[in-house]
């Protein structure tokens, strides 16, 4: 027996109409690639949005058809979002970052038939137009004044709007309908595309705007540095839409001076993005002498919060950091950390050290950790295991690939290895395949890495496991020091018998003069692995 | 094309397991009809709603069979409402209000097979079992020590549990099933019922823990006064399971002392229910001098939220009050009452008008309004019509029923009258069935009414529209003086011209000794238009 109650399907078109008849006059602020400010409304972004369907139409995309975009966050690219998604094509948010080769490669491998790129990106866009792809339309996200010149058949996003009328009847679909596509840039291998759908659009924007999630809200005004090229910017221009959040898109600058101005200028509330960016805002308000009074929260996820980036906002600027945990293959958003009213007690440090996990999962995601043997393992906060999670906005499978190893039909194995304590906090420790596994256990490699990096005298470390005879593994410290300081290998190991507990401690230090970087800015670990399989454990 | 992710329905079993995994040791306590306090958790919950799904199997309930509650808010209440609809069952929640011929009406109606009650209602599980219906199995809600001894065939919720295993694998399905069923207690007519579904029930639970919403959060202790019976208790169990809120339930004891007392021993931070229960809280906490200064929120709904209710939960308790609007046909929730950064700048009674209003829509319902010829009429704040909604918690037919006439296929028509301003808060003006139409324009029977209750000389006020020659329609004010006070017609009529725009001031104005109240409370407008159906206007 089926429920009486109205079948609607989860489509995104239907959040921006909904900005528009509700929070109609809620603003949209873009610093643009030009240069200027410039203002919107929810209820003119959708006119011009309902414009751009007009012409998309026009110009022959279809339901199906891939639209790619090379795009800071500015509302040119917020309307590409609702537009093409709108119409049943799919929006391709490329990374800009990624090398000329492989923005070939995903160009190809997604399909992309339109390609709207910002003036920032025309060497990226011409390298597009000069390789072999199905790219047919070439459109900068400017205007006629702005349009770079000597690109044939370029035309500007403007000239496209010019004249369509601003009604437009989304045509209703399928909610498992793909709308988005992103790629992963691994470290490894090929990027691997992520194909989402309105259904899983919708249920992660209801996700990221609980209380106990992401918060968004439209008692905020949202600032998301986390780039529109990145996970649809963690999901918040959908987000924003359904709440009537107030909008403040960075554009290009995203150094710590012009962030501080856009956040003081435009009261900016709740800020979203990598722990990189907030170093430079952080960093200006020190040299400005600003206290950035008006911002309430900062969510900080792509990568593990420093505890002092915590500190410096919480006690210098007043504002609640929330620590999240995602992935491109989790839309992104897997856990969130908020702090329960069981924290309260705590003292300051103790709390600082629940907010450094990664958090807890939102309902519509799932975790469990499993062994090697893919037992399940229990959530008790000591004993680690590979992380899993399954949910109606995790990927099932890459886009076009037989590469099935993440997925074992129900559940999608992170790569990561974790705790999770028994009020539910996930800590990530290490990622899976740079675990050290001494013996049937396991040592995290992080752990001993953050040990060694609190003697004064060292710069750089990394632990990586080697061969050994009985223990399969052991922990080999390679570190590099200060230049200016100094420690002998016995007494580094006398400091880290301080911290960590004797089984962890390595087996052997090896001083170096700089360990190797992959372009993400992430040590090779692999390369270290390499080098030193060999090594002659004492 | 299809997005690649994961599929999964949205299934209430999903709710509870999670907050078994996830939020496992956070309380829920319960005042018990008993009398005493009793405590569990998520898990502990979770484990005897396994031992419930196993019972209820092992009695034979099956998917789609429909088991009736007859219960106040308590833990095993909650307990039936994850089991049962856990099963694939339909939990039907019998308000306990309604007079035995509806009782027996509505159980047949509904095809009830099990009747769970709580001892309270043992006068009408025995009226029940006295007459002809479909239900087969009666359980009372308590222990065998505490069994009502003359009722052939009763058992004891306690005895159905015993020996039962704590695990349970959930069957999967169509997230589309039917999960539960309240019927509207109409003023007018038969009672109707409302099928709601998982997915409508899941999409509700994740809208009412947006921020703009209820705010449902696991960093609150939640105390649902809004009965389990009603609505499923605004939908607060769900979305307690799914954040991991802490819940208290009150049991039958809803006086102000007891409320009072839960809140200040529970630390109670965020409350909901009805005007009525919270003017006895109010009372209580005035004359104990206790200031509530642990509760954040109050959520208040189910009918229009008196001004002097809003101030003093804010000024004297330092409590939000969150006003909100629903019906049983929208699972409830349709708009929540979150001020906007705008409304900062506003003077404390200008607010105070804002927060009177009952909201706006969240995403997943949308709101509209029509004239009588059912053209759409501008969302300025001022032009009233008739609201109707539609939405994914919004039913589309009543249960068993061939009455279509609040269905026009896309819409759901209210029944109420409302305006919708700019920012999308609506605001509800009058009953369809009670507005007056007076030459074309609409006359809010509320306003009028509330024009002449202002006047200290009188107790009760109701305007109703009686036949015009020329206007079609003009109002009537039929007023009750205070026993000791008096005021002439003219003197009356004078103070309504300082109120009330010069179109809406009654013809005429009638005293009378009383007006007739109907079961609910209401004034019964019906009776008296027939009363003055020949009123000879001056």
């Amino acid at each position: 027996m089926n429920g009486l109650m109205m079948q609607q399907p989860l489509l995104i078109s239907s959040q921006l109409e909904f900005a528009a008849r509700f929070h109609q006059s809620v603003e949209i602020v873009t610093r643009t690639v030009e240069g200027p400010i410039v203002r919107t409304t929810w209820s003119g972004l959708a006119k011009r949005v309902r414009q751009l369907a007009n012409a998309l139409s026009a110009s022959g995309i279809k339901r199906g058809d891939v639209v790619a975009t090379l795009a800071w966050n500015t509302q040119r690219h917020l309307e590409l979002y609702f537009a093409v998604s709108g119409l049943g094509a799919v929006l391709h948010t490329i990374n800009p970052r990624l090398p000329p080769d492989q923005l070939t490669y995903i160009a190809n491998d997604a399909g992309d038939v339109m390609l709207c790129f910002d003036t920032t990106f025309l060497p990226l866009a011409k390298h597009l137009a000069s390789v072999q792809t199905p790219i047919k339309h070439f459109v900068a996200l400017t205007d006629d004044a702005h349009l770079p010149k000597d690109f044939q058949g370029l035309r500007s996003y403007e000239s496209l709007l010019v004249g369509q009328p601003e009604t437009f009847t989304w045509p209703s679909f399928d909610e498992n309908t793909a709308s988005s596509l992103c790629y992963t840039s691994g470290t490894v291998g090929l990027p691997k595309g992520v194909l989402y759908s309105h259904r899983s659009t919708v249920l992660h924007s209801y996700a990221i705007c609980m209380v106990d999630a992401l918060a968004i809200s439209g008692q905020d005004v949202t600032l998301p540095v986390v780039p529109m090229f990145h996970v649809n910017a963690w999901g918040v221009p959908y987000a924003a839409a359904m709440v009537g959040s107030k909008l403040v898109l960075p554009g290009p600058a995203l150094d710590g001076v012009s962030l501080l101005d856009l956040i003081t200028t435009e009261h900016v509330t709740s800020a979203l993005g990598v722990p990189t960016v907030w170093l430079g805002l952080l960093a200006a308000a020190k040299t400005k002498q600003v206290k950035m009074s008006m911002l309430q929260k900062v969510t900080i996820g792509g990568s593990a919060c420093p505890p002092s980036m915590i500190t410096a906002f919480q006690e210098e600027h007043g504002a609640r950091v929330l620590h999240a945990w995602g992935m491109t293959e989790l839309s992104p958003l897997g856990t969130a950390n908020v702090l329960l009213p069981k924290h309260a007690s705590l003292s300051k440090e103790e709390r600082l050290q629940v907010q450094l996990k990664q958090g807890r999962p939102i309902f519509g995601i799932d975790l469990r950790l499993v062994d090697d043997d893919g037992k399940v393992v229990p959530h008790d906060g000591k004993t680690s295991g590979h992380l899993e999670a399954k949910g109606g906005w995790v990927a099932s499978a890459y886009f076009k690939s037989d590469d099935h190893s993440h997925h074992d039909g129900e559940w999608f194995a992170t790569g990561d290895i974790a705790t999770i304590d028994g009020d539910g906090y996930m800590q990530i420790t290490d990622r899976s395949k740079d675990v050290i596994k001494s013996g049937g256990e396991w040592i995290s490699s992080i752990d001993v890495e953050h040990a060694a990096m609190m003697h004064p005298a060292i710069a750089q470390a990394a632990a990586v496991g080697v061969p050994h005879p009985r223990w399969v593994e052991r922990p080999l410290l390679v570190v590099v020091k200060h230049k200016d300081k100094e420690v002998s290998k016995e007494d580094l190991r006398a400091f880290l018998e301080t911290k960590l507990v004797k089984w962890w401690l390595p087996d052997a230090i090896e001083f170096v003069d700089a360990l190797p970087i992959g372009p993400t800015g992430k040590v090779l670990k692999r390369q270290l692995r390499e080098k030193f399989k060999d090594y002659a454990l004492p």
